[in-house]
């Protein structure tokens, strides 16, 4: 089967690769119609590995994905063939300790596409577990749905944060997932979102949408906005999506006695962090690790119309393009949130 | 002080009464602006009591205001003469037992506004303590002021709840309560509310507003309309809003395995309730007795534009024509969402 | 296999039958050694019946058990040959949308032993999936194994309760679920339990457990007993562990404002419950369906110490005696807590 | 009155000194009976300060106090003169956005006594709100009663980590606040409590207590530990109390995927902390600032006897000797948990 295959750092290859292609009778087979570009996808590409997870083999990218199912394992009852679907990429042990609790994704066993030795998705056809196969509502289109998986991330950190109605969130940070975590804070409840970062260019694509205060924190310090906003109180809950330290220990001043801190971005290891700050005023910090029991709760958000995750769609490329997107992707450029891949030559 | 006074049952005037004007050391006095009248000040006028509470002597009506900050005590913070305020009409013993743990509203000291033997604020002026009058975000009229009382029961509602973003809803009735229970649990992470009625009338009310979907509970089963929309699952929370014991069991049948059901009216007593229905799918019930610390977060919602309550105002009257208003809103039009009385001659 | 066979309602036979044997890669076989009578098993000796559940072919009774692994399957980790070990009777469909989130209790494709139609474990060997086999402490004993299975029930409703340390709890029935509530609830952080029930007999049983305080309700009322030792405040958390609607409104009106009721006991359908009496004081109401999660948190406190259930087994029979077992407990003496079977001839 | 008066830094006396003796009609009037030295009261006479918090002005130090009402302001409900009290050292502004969210806690306004500038209680009588005065039950006496104020720092450390009855618990340091947390979390729902130092004779008093597991971690790591006891999962709850930050990278290492660390130790500012760790396996952090809601809690745990104190009160000293009591405190002597000096020249 043809696929993107990551040859080793920095060499990418359109090619034919063996994959598995045996339908299990839990399992559905999906011919892959887009697949979203991420930037763990495109840190393989330039690194060649991220934290212990180290690319020795060629590996196909891509984990991102919506497609059409064409063949259906013979347990399986709540998909047929023909359905549009969105794919979770973390395969759990669905019996071990931790699925068991309901939070497969820290199962130490999970399986995750496109993350060494697994392949993504990048390719015409995959197999995959029909339990993390999610049917999309009519009204969702694959391009959506292939934007499911990483604003599943917004959807856990909100999720975690239990948010009151009508709290006040900060995000700090406007990457692609600072958006998607600003965008599932206030569907899921959130009065308004304070969304701060550097780059004037990435602020004015998040403020496009209602609820959201850009601070632009090159110009005036987060903590005087969030003063401006809370009245002195401070923010509710704070998701910390930059992954910067030297971002952290203003995110966690920033939150109000008993509030929430929510880590979303990954900081460097043995950071620096002002713990104190936190306990003087009892806060709660929640971190977040992939995502669990929420593709369904996105797909609901986004048929329902109460998250629209279409503008945020930069360019679509085909998939012969595949490597010029990755290459487009490496340069980071401010106002690309989401590139995305068309496998199928037709579809929606 | 001229006021709008329940003199028994079913005979209402407006006269002068000596009402409280001193203002304590904590306490503001309110220039009165707006009024809304009250399925609850309604029965006091057409009953004379709600269960225990039995109105002996002269009340003044109303509980749902906002107005002007016209005096401030001396410890007063938070507040300035010229403040536009909304109030919350419920007042704990702030050292309570009860008001400790934070939820003030269940402290059997709570006096509340037109409750008897309290009186009412359908008057020019009213004291109250400082603790419980929030300020007005610019963006917020007196008209939406005065509703953030009503709102505020959809708000403890919706928290109480402990929606996980992307949830869906049920609200069964679709009068008053139905509608700001199903406008905070959409504002307040709910994907999609179903509400259901048996008055065609009120339904068309309800969804006018994005994401609620009606079910007209006289042309077809509750049920039905759930397992369309939830793929047979069941509603993640179901909120309980008409008060009426045969619907009560249709509501917890709706709700999904391991959901939750959230009692918003307040049934007759002892009523035949199919708790078994309840235990087998390990449903939690949540119950919803006014509120407590939710008028800040209502605010904000109000606010950034997420919730929109003017619709829901039917008709304002004058104070002169205040009579009028409860005679009006005693006949229970299906179309009367909020009747509103101005007491003030300008303002916004 | 020679079983105690459930022939018909009223009549039981110790015989061989056929039961599967065939041992899957997630699966183990065990070597029963104690199974313990539960009231389900009884009721279907003489009713034939629980609700929906009827028994129509005959059926091997006992879903309480502990034994020892004597065979394993390719792909279990956990387990070995050896291992003495309890089992989870009931066991899910793992990938199903409950599982996935953790509730795996309610998902509605659950087997459980001795239910119709699948068979239970009063035989010499049972295959089981390893992921619900639990292997027991070596300071825990068969008998206390086999007493996992009813203990998990009281666990399922500490932990439904979300016990804050230092609460005050109330039991209604000291029946065998009672009893094991109220020890659940101690262990599970609960300064003292108030357990109520008419049979001085059982409460004298109950009363050996520091920490628990009888209440004779043919005697006196529960809420007198309530307001003395919560000094008119109420029981932070109720559980209602008595099935008698008689109980359920009592139960609901000791619970403090913004306690917790807890629904153990299964009442008869569509009881006159005083929904009021809790929304009053806006009191939460947890139901609690069998158990999810819990096994290994009860054998951690089996065995360091914190629970001791040994006292509660009221005699042991041979398997030969099985059916002695079975009259002897659809007597309901009020001394019986547990009675239970050995299967094994040997073993600690 | 005469009272125990910090003159400035390293400078002790015993002398007559003014203070505050008016009861308002909230208030009641304490005559002191035993008060404990606490660590802080120790820092302050060693190092005059505390973070921010500096001795200016001579100061009465002691907050963990017992004593006997002797007078009652109009309005007191719930003490009468004789009763016999604990007190709550740190009193809120009632009515402010902290206090009526039930965090009082974490209230800007708080007063603490013996912190800079309020007197503490190292003296023969108080005045105190009587909201923040508990009754002592018949059981406990007043020494147990000074023990309140510590013990319930381990109390809302056990709150905040929402314990699941069976939950085994690690606790990081075995002072006075690393053993209150431990028997906390014990009576609170643990099964077992995991407990690392490296003083072999703090350990020695720990480990009296059942359910304790001492880990010397000067002979071997903690996580070595923590495996053998979880086979290898990681404790449910991790408690941070030893401030020391080269702990605090293994106590995040040892929680197990999904659990939580609670930080009640207050570390140095801005330590390298492993957040990726907690990260990786999805932690919720919490943090404890003093407490709020546990005085009654820990009564109770105290009186039915699930938490006995009383060992852990080294030596008692007269008034008279209260300097000598402050010297030997200072001196941190691995045997003496609390020492404690006793006002009253009688009483239990």
């Amino acid at each position: 089967m043809k696929a993107l295959v990551l040859e080793r750092v920095g060499e990418l290859s359109i090619r034919d690769i063996d994959l598995p292609d045996t339908v299990g009778a839990n399992d559905v087979k999906i011919a892959i119609d887009t697949v979203g570009v991420c930037g763990s996808d495109v840190h393989y590409y330039t690194h060649g590995r991220i934290g212990d997870f180290v690319v020795k083999d060629p590996m196909v990218l891509g984990h991102e994905g919506a497609g059409t199912v064409i063949e259906v394992g013979g347990a399986v009852k709540h998909l047929e063939v023909g359905d549009r679907v969105c794919m979770e990429p973390g395969v759990p042990d669905p019996t071990s300790r931790a699925s068991k609790l309901g939070i497969y994704n820290v199962d130490p066993a999970v399986t995750f596409w496109a993350t060494p030795p697994d392949h993504g998705i990048l390719t015409n056809e995959v197999v995959h577990p029909a339990a993390f196969t999610y049917r999309l509502p009519d009204a969702v289109s694959f391009a959506e749905g292939a934007m499911v998986e990483p604003f599943a991330i917004g959807m856990q950190a909100a999720a975690r944060a239990k948010i009151t109605p009508g709290d006040v969130a900060v995000v700090t940070g406007c990457g692609t997932i600072g958006i998607m975590v600003a965008l599932a804070a206030l569907a899921g409840g959130c009065s308004k979102v304070i969304i701060s970062d550097v780059s004037a260019e990435k602020l004015e694509i998040a403020v496009r949408y209602d609820g959201v205060i850009p601070v632009n924190v090159a110009e005036g310090t987060l903590q005087a906005a969030v003063d401006e906003h809370t009245s002195g109180w401070g923010a509710d809950v704070v998701f910390e999506a930059s992954g910067a330290p030297s971002v952290l220990n203003d995110a966690v001043r920033a939150v109000r006695p008993g509030g929430c801190l929510v880590m979303v971005g990954m900081p460097p290891s043995e950071i620096p962090f002002d713990l104190n700050a936190a306990i003087a005023r009892e806060i709660r910090i929640e971190t977040v690790f992939r995502y669990a029991n929420v593709f369904d709760r996105a797909l609901e958000l986004i048929a329902s119309g109460k998250v629209d995750l279409k503008p945020l769609i930069s360019e679509t490329f085909s998939f012969d393009q595949s490597i010029e997107a990755f290459e487009r992707a490496a340069k980071g450029l401010p106002t690309d949130i989401k590139l995305q891949i068309k496998i199928a030559v037709s579809g929606d």
